[in-house]
């Protein structure tokens, strides 16, 4: 039955030259997606180098953004869902949107704002998939639709855990409920929206016979992905291989569908078992930028496409990922996120293409192609590396920020840019493209008059013999006032200053994590400071009743471990004076903090502990 | 003639009891190594599991030390050692002596103080074996040698490139000739020790039976453990996994000797690679901590370790690390390296043992085991976590420093660091174990005494409208006089005592990175800074010449970089105010500078464009 619907709407394809239509798709106007654009893509398109399609399905903006201390505003995460599009992937996982008003939001500005947008895909000749997730639930499943179905193309993405060890102590049902539910949520999905993915969770510890009956049921059901999530990050590349394999074998239906990977790296082998996924049958895979993600995160985008960018031969798939995109999106993500890239990570790491040894340089001088295996303009880290100045005018700003993924800015934001460029000219000497990313992050992150708390200014003494002092003026913009006081830091300055906002915010904050990293070298080179905070039940900055249970064996997720995660809000902000980009900073997330709570107040932020997110 | 040679020594080995002596060694003696521990290790010792033995072999003092940026002083490799040794790691590989004579005193050094070491090792039953690297050249093994010898248990490993690529465009030798280096070369080191690894270099990209022929040649002349670098990261876990087996099954003698892995992470597949080189009848993989090194680095011990350790079915093989002690070790070099560890680092990041998700809490509490693959506690993350304060007496702080792994201090080292831990807690009301690590590690850094200059003393006045001024006072242990100026920082106070230290220890310096990271929670946590800086050509931060070659497009390992590559310093500090700990950092990393420049002049220092070290 569902092999003849397929069957129809290809013909229906053929008839109405679809693909036409939306490779002309204008930028501005939606369009309602029929097609299961996964399935179209494997089957249909006919390519030169007659391998199959792989489906780049990112979920940094859903997966991603579980990671304990990420929280990111709708504007974040708009920036980072139009990098995505110009990078080239096929599908957005956007989010959750039944978690909270909040999260529906994003994901409907995403598909809004992001699903027509056709810069940089002119190749890949239609725009980006936007999909959502939900649960195994009517009103999950409804919310998500309203959500993606703004943007032309669209995805509901809809989950139910597989292992009995799940149904049992989770679900508390049974095998045969398992079946139905999963069955009757693609069935309604079907109803709203022809490209449907269903994920299994917890595949790696599923029966596999089992497995293969909730996904036969999903497929006659109407799903036209299947995701086969290894949840704990435990199977090892042949396991996982042979896993995908099997399913697709034993699966009613099962060569219809795409099949899809979605590792998580506790082992340190989730692009190892992404690649063995694909070896063995999978479509799409499922990754993020910098693998960010829960624990040790998920697979790595960059790694997964860069493997088979220089092993085109090992590997029965193309992609359209355009890699000359991968360093300028992973440094936006690293910076709106707050989750810093280590030198030593593969592809975008600092030192990823830099040698250190005698003998290795002596190499690559003689004979390029003895170690150099990628070009470090491949994966787009500068290659040009024009450095601008006092002197540089509005139209060398202008095309700097083209080249670096920012040609659709409005008027207004382009204005505010230059000035902060112009700014930061009169103070540092020369200005590179790291700078003007890092200046460009803190916009798109909001400061100035949509904030409620503005630093207008500060006052610092200190040494190592007296005590910091430190004079901080906010603007209170619901008051419309300006708040002045100071405070003394017995740990050096910045605190001082930290001290010094508490007051004037009146708010007790506990200050979880604190970073600085120089965007790039020199004495006047900016600072970017990174802060963690949570609301302090107690003022020294530790909580007593955390200390008692820090004290205690630490043998499984305590609870005050949960209250750290639960609602930890980071800040970002940058300036060439450390002192005052920790100011910027954690201004910064005191105002998501504010920001928060008003929502949760009104319904519109997700409570954490309730119906948050998933492990798929 | 070898294999009748390995017999007798057999033979000998269970005449002379020789394993009970190695068991009961005594600490401080030192025992001429007479057999090829690796080979032992394997063939004889049988154990209950019936598995074999996998060697550990740690690079992190080595191929680790190859990071751009990482200058370990003697002092710092020695306590990295001595945790190798308490982690329980079969070989360190502790340099490449001929690289200097500082490199070859660092060797030594571990060889003496470390080789010997029993504690934490009452298990595996004997010491670690140092190892030391050579060329195929008789100054270099000899210069190994006499390196690593006074270890009771030595390794000489020497390794020759055997690609096409490398004999034709780097060494300029054919085949033939390659064949004949070599193995004379392991002659010549067989005739001063039992114990030989031979490294081919590049093999991932060798003729295979070429590779077969090279190496049989060496197992001819006595190598015991054969080593096969992927060198670039360039293999996948099949093609690697499938080169291990074809060389063991067709190099003339392959079945007498241990087959090794070595695979670099450029692609985010070291790990992988390594298991499958186990898979295939590797019985040693090379490692490094946290995956540091070259590029994107080595494989990280600990993924390699946990994935056996929670897979233990899967493995044919059995390993004798204390997972417990991985924590400890990942942070103490790390901090000692100055390069840090991603929150979403499998098994060592901040975040690995961390959950967001509300549906995965309440799996985690709901039943451990639906989530749960690895304890935290299983890999050390601190499963006491006792917190100190002012009231804790010397026992107390004792007590914590055994059980950090550092019980073998000395009197005078723990008086010093037991005043440092009074003066943090006059500031700080909790201190956490993160808190002592970060203190003992500034103290194995030598803060104190033996530093050209130390840092008496900093005053600052900055904010947003003025110019930031800073006074400090250094002391100088040369010419033993203070020293005190001022100056000013257009890029704030942090700028202004850097400026002020540059104008004392007249020297013009270009900060390459600058970092921070808060040590532990709270507004009185300790904060750790790393600046890695290079004596400078211009004063503007940036030298001209280098502006130049910037703007040119880099499409190849450009002179600049590696000048930059050449000569850099990192410098560590800790403290609770982030402008002191700055300071602390930023003449920590000056008096490495000198101090390399002092060793240059009187050749203990590598010159870094022509032997400094290896990839393999």
């Amino acid at each position: 039955m569902i092999y003849s619907k397929f069957t129809k709407s290809l013909t229906n394809l053929y008839r109405s030259n679809v693909t036409k239509r939306i490779i002309n798709i204008p930028s501005n106007k939606l369009i309602r997606n029929t097609q299961p654009i996964g399935f179209i893509q494997n089957r249909c398109y006919s390519n030169p180098t007659s391998k199959d399609k792989l489906i780049i399905f990112d979920t940094s903006l859903r997966d991603g953004e579980q990671s304990p201390g990420v929280t990111l505003s709708t504007e974040e995460k708009l920036e980072i869902a139009r990098h995505l599009s110009i990078l080239g992937v096929d599908v957005i996982e956007a989010g959750f949107p039944i978690a909270s008003t909040g999260d529906f939001e994003a994901v409907a500005r995403i598909a809004k704002d992001v699903g027509p947008i056709m810069t940089g895909r002119e190749k890949i000749g239609k725009p980006v998939v936007i999909a959502g997730l939900a649960r195994t639930i009517e009103k999950d499943i409804k919310r998500c639709y309203d959500a993606v179905s703004h943007a032309p193309l669209h995805r509901i993405h809809t989950f139910l855990a597989t292992s009995d060890i799940h149904l049992k102590h989770k679900l508390k049902i049974n095998r045969e409920e398992c079946i139905k539910r999963a069955a009757s949520a693609v069935l309604y999905a079907k109803s709203l929206c022809e490209d449907i993915e269903f994920s299994s969770e917890d595949s790696g510890r599923s029966d596999k016979d089992f497995l293969c009956k909730v996904l036969g049921a999903v497929i006659e059901a109407g799903a036209t992905t299947l995701n086969i999530p290894d949840t704990v990050g435990y199977t090892s590349p042949s396991e996982y291989g042979e896993l995908i394999k099997y399913l697709i074998e034993n699966t009613p239906g099962g060569h219809k569908v795409i099949w899809s990977t979605h590792c998580h790296d506790d082992l340190g082998l989730a692009t190892a078992n992404t690649l063995s996924g694909i070896l063995n049958g999978a479509r799409q895979v499922e990754v993020t930028i910098n693998g960010i993600g829960e624990r040790a995160g998920n697979t790595s985008l960059e790694e997964v496409v860069m493997n088979i960018h220089t092993h085109p031969a090992s590997y029965p798939v193309f992609h359209s990922v355009n890699t000359q995109q991968i360093y300028k999106t992973s440094t936006l993500v690293s910076s709106l996120s707050g989750m810093v890239v280590q030198p030593n990570k593969a592809i975008v790491g600092a030192n990823a293409f830099l040698h250190e040894s005698g003998i290795h340089q002596d190499g690559v001088l003689k004979h390029k192609q003895t170690y150099e295996i990628m070009r470090p303009e491949d994966v787009g880290i500068f290659n040009t590396n024009i450095v601008l100045g006092k002197l540089s005018g509005r139209n060398a700003f202008r095309s700097r920020l083209i080249e670096l993924g920012y040609g659709d800015m409005s008027d207004a934001d382009f204005n505010r840019a230059f000035e902060r460029f112009k700014d930061l000219a009169d103070s540092k000497k020369h200005i590179t493209d790291h700078d003007i990313l890092a200046l460009l992050s803190d916009q798109v992150s909001g400061y100035g008059e949509s904030q409620l708390f503005q630093l207008r200014s500060i006052q610092v003494v200190s040494g190592t013999h007296e005590m910091a002092t430190a004079t901080v003026k906010l603007f209170d913009s619901v008051k419309n006032q300006e708040l002045i006081d100071a405070a003394i830091g017995r740990a050096g300055p910045i605190m001082a200053v930290f001290g010094a906002i508490q007051r004037l915010v009146q708010c007790k904050v506990r200050l979880l994590h604190y970073e600085v990293r120089a965007v790039s070298e020199g004495m006047d080179a900016l600072a970017k400071v990174i802060v963690k905070i949570t609301e302090d039940f107690d003022s020294s900055g530790l909580g007593t009743e955390d200390l008692e249970k820090r004290t205690k064996p630490k043998d499984s997720v305590s609870e005050s471990e949960m209250k750290l995660t639960k609602s930890t809000f980071h800040g970002h902000g940058t300036d060439v004076d450390v002192v005052l980009a920790s100011a910027k900073a954690y201004v910064n997330a005191i105002n998501r903090m504010f920001e928060s709570k008003k929502q949760e107040a009104t319904g519109k932020r997700r409570s954490f502990l309730k119906e948050r997110t998933a492990n798929v």
